[in-house]
Order: structure tokens, then sequence, then C-alpha cells
């Protein structure tokens, strides 16, 4: 086994991982329950373990001169303790995904099938510098049986050990193992590259951040990954578009939260409803100090906007800038989204029923609209509770991921003595 | 675009099925069966031009020396090809798995979600040589509106690309774009490795054959993959197991198709049952001509055994070869398939219901039989219609994957103006 730079022998940690998952599988609901909310209180108890490490990171963070964004993130207070306990109750109450006969029958010969659900078993976290992610995860991974090993980022790793110190004291009075939560308490890269390709003993890769760190995991992993997160977004304006329903959609989906997902970063405009409706388009985008890098056609109209290139197609700006550009008709919107889309959410704004159909039914994306704001695309405002990400991919989960996205199945096979 | 050294544009051809993909998936399950009807009589009317293609292979094969049961796989007959049009005609009468609506709610606030199945655009096929796959493979691939791209072992090249020919020619008389098939008329490696990194245009790749490809596939692709068929499959004789149907369930399991992948591997059996029933073993053993690699205990027992390795439990033999391990209980059992199993078929033996609860309910694999053969672990056998393959990974699909394993789903977000 190789040991990190600063001595993780992060293998030893992913087979007590998979060892503990075989208790943790065979565990009720109860019994996981019960744990989920010992943990939630002795959360509410040790709270200044917490920040106290958590000073520790802000203090690390001033001195690199980390951005006020980022500080805000890493930033821990008894408030925002309190709700990771009451995140992790909230769990608790939703329903157990495992366990559950999805379908179950008889063959001929008598042998009985049942389809049922089962933890994945082990789930590798790779985040960014939110220590909530911490909590939240585990919460999620324990409700649903799977053992966990957790690899935050750097500059949270003080915070994020003082919790999982927390949660092991806690488990240490529960039936799920301590063994189940594992951290990666170290600052080299190698760690998640050991993650990277640890199949016998992480089941699934879940990357939650950045662009770049989806990426370097979705390129380098040989374990299975459930992709998240990134999200250039698109509101197609069409001919037949309502003015206000257009403008309030858009100026929501940019400006409401314009750091997450399912926030619009382009805006895609017909040249006759542009042409119609410049002077409100304008003064909305004015008003709410909106940034307009345009094409060509767009900066004859729009005052003040500034020239779009492929980066501007291609990247999510997480600001109130936005790339706006001018189409000819649907099928140019369509074939936009088609080239710099990341399949999260992409909608059109229409009177015209036939534009909408088809815009639902060829635009290749976990979520279309037709005339809402793509900010609805989010576990929570469906009802699904909490969720452990946004998938962007199509295999095993589409969209909002809850808790079924942290199973798989398994074929149960009764028999008597039944051969082929 | 980089060509292969034998001049194929495998991006070309990739980006052609992507854009013939979007057709594909607005054409209704008539248009796609009656395609598939069509395509099934032009492959049986135009039979001699693939059988003349097919000698080609056959003679290059014996040229090469290669074994007998690989020439069995490559040959074709007329006869073998009304089974690949029958197959076609069997695909047409599934059930569409695209565009069910799955759920369906109204937000308080009006908007309406709809969770849909659809196609998942395009799908990579890498196979071995038997030229059944691109038959099979193209009928599951359109009845379920994807594309696909093929590209087949080299062996095969004649046989196959004639089979495309006679597809394309019977798709040009359909609603189904001819470019929805592509065949990749390469030997050049290359080809293969291209395919593995085009996320852009290939939605999914699925590798058929043998254990190198399967893992050259998962280890080099950054396209997901459905991971299918490597079966280590183990079967359990527990200290209470009924010894008819312990030998029967053994002989059946190995014996009925070594070659296939839900075929047992290796016989872990409790030495207190191998102590009584040693005799009636050995000599079903003998009659069936299944030859024994043992363990230490297992060698000084049966007679004509060879010692076993590390290979031995880690790999299949797919024939009438079998290794056998004499475990001291139940624990033993499940640790030796943790460690060498391939998450395919597991079986135990027992008339103690505990234990084999605990065996269903520990044991990590697609199906898991208590008094069954593993052969069952197969769509046509649970009656799932025809299978693309049989998935031993967690994610998306598990087990016998039939038509429903080739979609996604989209979230279809109908509103009137809402915003968050």
């Amino acid at each position: 086994m190789t040991l990190t730079k600063d001595n993780v022998n992060v293998e030893a940690q992913a087979i007590e991982a998979k060892k503990a998952s075989k208790s943790l599988m065979i565990l009720s609901d109860k019994e996981k329950n019960d744990a989920l909310h010992h943990i939630a209180d002795v959360l509410e108890r040790d709270f200044e373990a917490i920040l106290a490490a958590n000073e520790k990171d802000l203090r690390n963070g001033r001195e690199q001169g980390f951005t006020e964004a980022f500080m805000d993130r890493l930033s821990l207070s008894q408030e925002r303790i309190r709700d990771f306990a009451q995140g992790l109750r909230d769990v608790a109450e939703l329903e157990d995904p495992t366990g559950k006969k999805l379908s179950d029958w008889t063959l001929e010969n008598g042998l009985q099938v049942e389809k049922v659900t089962v933890p994945l078993g082990v789930i590798g976290m790779i985040y960014e510098a939110r220590p909530n992610v911490t909590v939240d995860a585990t919460g999620l991974a324990l409700k649903s049986g799977n053992a966990i090993v957790l690899k935050g980022g750097s500059s949270a790793i003080n915070s994020n050990q003082a919790i999982v110190e927390v949660i092991h004291k806690a488990l240490a009075e529960t039936k799920i193992p301590q063994e189940s939560v594992q951290f990666i308490a170290s600052t080299d890269r190698a760690a998640t590259n050991q993650l990277f390709t640890m199949k016998e003993h992480v089941d699934v890769l879940i990357p939650r951040g950045g662009g770049k760190l989806i990426q370097a995991v979705v390129e380098n992993a040989t374990v299975p990954v459930l992709e998240t997160g990134v999200g250039n977004c698109h509101i197609y304006i069409d001919k037949d578009a309502d003015v206000e329903k257009a403008i309030s959609i858009l100026v929501n989906a940019k400006t409401d939260r314009p750091a997450v997902c399912n926030a619009a970063e382009t805006l895609i405009v017909h040249k006759d409803w542009l042409a119609q409706h410049s002077d409100e388009l304008i003064s909305a985008l004015k008003k709410e100090n909106i940034h307009v890098h345009g094409d060509e056609h767009v900066l004859t109209i729009i005052p003040d906007a500034v020239p779009a290139g492929e980066d501007d197609w291609k990247n999510e700006y997480l600001s109130t800038d936005i790339a706006v550009k001018a189409v000819d008709d649907l099928v140019d919107a369509i074939a936009h989204i088609e080239t710099y889309g990341t399949k999260h959410s992409e909608a059109i704004v229409t009177e015209n029923q036939e534009a909408a159909d088809k815009f639902l039914a060829i635009v290749d994306a976990a979520a279309i609209y037709h005339n809402a704001s793509t900010r609805f695309t989010d576990g929570g405002a469906l009802g699904f509770g909490a969720e452990i990400g946004i998938s962007t991919q199509k295999l095993h989960a589409r969209g909002p991921m809850g808790l079924p996205a942290l199973t798989t199945v398994k074929f149960l096979m009764k028999g008597t003595g039944q051969i082929r």
C-alpha cells in the first residue's frame, strides 16, 4: 500500500469502509435513523470544537487571500451547525430507499425471482471547501446503508476533520460502525488520485464542486462516477414569446442565485422578438445590473454589450454576466444548445405550442422547461427531499439525485433445486 | 479529425450517428417496428452476399489457425441468418421502452413536472468475432430509438460489413435514417481507442466479449460504459446441503454451457459435507468429465485433482474445469466470493434457511441463488426478451439488460411563467 506524502493510507481506509459497509447494509431503518438523530444531537452539543477547528481554516484562508465568497462558504457558526443537525434529522424522516421489492415473479419451473433495492456499498465523495458536504453526504450515505469515504478540499481540512471526529464519537454509541465514515486527512493530491482507481473497495465516486474538479474525476477515474453539477443553462426567447414572461423568467434564472448550477448563463433570442422588444429587454438588463456579452447582431442593438467569444458560449459565468446570441429560428437555437449545453437545464419561452413541443422533444438535457425559470431543477424545489447532487449524465440517474440514486438492485433467486 | 491507418474517420461517423439519433428519437414505435421487419426481410433475401463475405473471413481464420470454437462463432449459414431475422422480428414485438411517463406531478405554483423515458442517443458497441452481435445490437438500439456505432472484431470484418450493407439497403426504404447505423470498417486499434473518448458524440459504450476486451474499455474510456459479462461464478455447498440438489445444481451450472458467463467456475464446499458426501461428488465429477483444481484439503480427498493457485480462484475457465475450495463455514465461503467473485451470479445450496438468508443478504452480486443453478441469469430465461448483455456493474443497470437499459429520462417542465 502506498502512503501519501503526509502519511495517509487511503487504501487501508477504503478497505475499512468496505468492511463496515457489510454490517451497515443489514441494519434496519430505525437503527440508521437513531444513529442520524444521535449524530445531530452530538453535533449540536460539541459545536465549539468544530468552530475552533473552523477558525484555523479561516485564518489560513485569510492568509492565502481567498475571495469573500470562498470564505463565506468555508465559514461555520453555531447556527450553521444547527442547520447541519436539522438536515440529518430531515434525512432520517425520508423513506428508506433500500430493501424495496421492485418486482417479483415465479418462473414456470417454480424458481422465485425478486428484484430488490440494496445499498451501493462504499461511496467516495470528492468535494471542495464546503464543510456542509461532510455532514450532508454522510447523512445521505448512512441513511441509504452505504459507507462513505470523504475527501474534502484542503482549505477546509481542519473543519472537516473536527466534524468527522464528532460523527465518530456519536457513531460509537449507535449500531452503525464508526468505520462507515472515513475521512481522508491528507492535503496531498495523490490521495484523490488513489481514490480514482480503487474499484475493488469503492463502488462510486461523486464529485461535488467546480467544472475542473468534476472533469478531473470523470477523465481519470476507473471507479464509476456520478457526474454532477456543471450547468451551462440557456433561456431561449422564441419569436412568439410573451414579453412579460420572457423578461421575468430571464431575470429570475440569471439573478436569483447566479452562482448555482441551474442559473442561466446564455440568453438565446429570436431576432424578430429582439427587434420588437429591445427596449423592454435593455431596460430590464440595466435595472438588474446584468452585463451582456453579445454576438455581432446583439452588439448593434444592446448598448454597453461587449463582444462574446467561444469562452462565453462555453463556460458558466456564475455571476450576473450573460452571453446573448441572436438566432433566426428555433433550429438555430437548438443547435446552439446542442453545441454548448451541458445537458443540465434548458428553457424555451414561447406562446407557440408547436415550438415548445419541438424544444421539449429534441433538446437533450436533464430538465427542459417551457415558460418557466431553470431555477426549479433542484431536489428541494421538486419535492425529492435532500439531494446528493444534480446529475448531468444519462446513466443511472439524471437530474436531481435523492436517496434512490445511492442504491442498486439485486436479483434474489429462491429455488428448490431448479436446473436448466 | 484523425484518420486511422486504413483511412477510416471514426469521429465523422460518430457525428453522423449523433445527427441521425435526433431524427430517430422522434419516430413512432410503428415506424421503428416497420423498419426492423424490413431489415429482417432484406437479410433473408440477400443472405448470399453475407455468406460470400463470411467465406472470406472463414478463409482468413483458417489461414491464421483459429480454434474450432472461434471458427464456429464466426461461421454463418442461411439458417443462422434466418435466426438473425427472427431475432429482429422478436425485438419489434417488445414494448417500446421510450416515451413512458414514469411519474408526473404539479408543484404548488402550478408548474407541471413529467419524468419520461427517452433514448440514450448514440450507443458505441465494441465486440469480438460474433457477427450476430451486429444484428442483435442494431435491432435493440433502433427499437429503443438509439443510433449505434458498431466496432466488431477484425476477424469478422467482411461478414459485419456485408451485414451492415444489407441493413443500410433496407433502411433506405424506411423512416429510420441510414446514418443511424455506423460500422467502423477499420482493423486499426486506434479506431477503438478513438471511440473511448468521444464523449460529445457517443453516449455509452457497451463492450461484449472476453475479460481483456472489457477491462480495456473500462480502464481507458471516458465515455460512460455499461460493463457486461465476466462471470466468475461460485456454487457454495453448505454443511446442510441436500446431496441430490447439490450435485445436480453443480453439474448443471458447470456443464450445461461451460463457455457462458453464468456457468460456475468454482465450487466452494463445506468440509463436513465433503467428508460425508465425497463418494457421490467424486463419482458425479468423473461421470461428467469435470476436471478439478483443488486446494490442499481437496487434494487429499478428490483423486486426480491438480493443485489450484491464485489464477484458478481468479479467472473463468469457460471449460469443464472447476476450482474447488473447502471451507470451515459460511463466513469463509462469503469471504472467498467477496475476494474473487465478479458480482455476476452466486449460489448457495443448503436446507438451512438461516444460512440461505444470510447468503442472499450479504453476497454482493447481480443475482444470488438459493438452491438453483446460476444458469438462470439470462434475459431470456427470466422473461426479459432480448438482452444487450448482463451487467456486472452496480450503476444504471444490474444483471440481464433488456431494452430499458438503453434509455434515460428527461424531466419536462411545463409552466405559465413560473419563477422562483
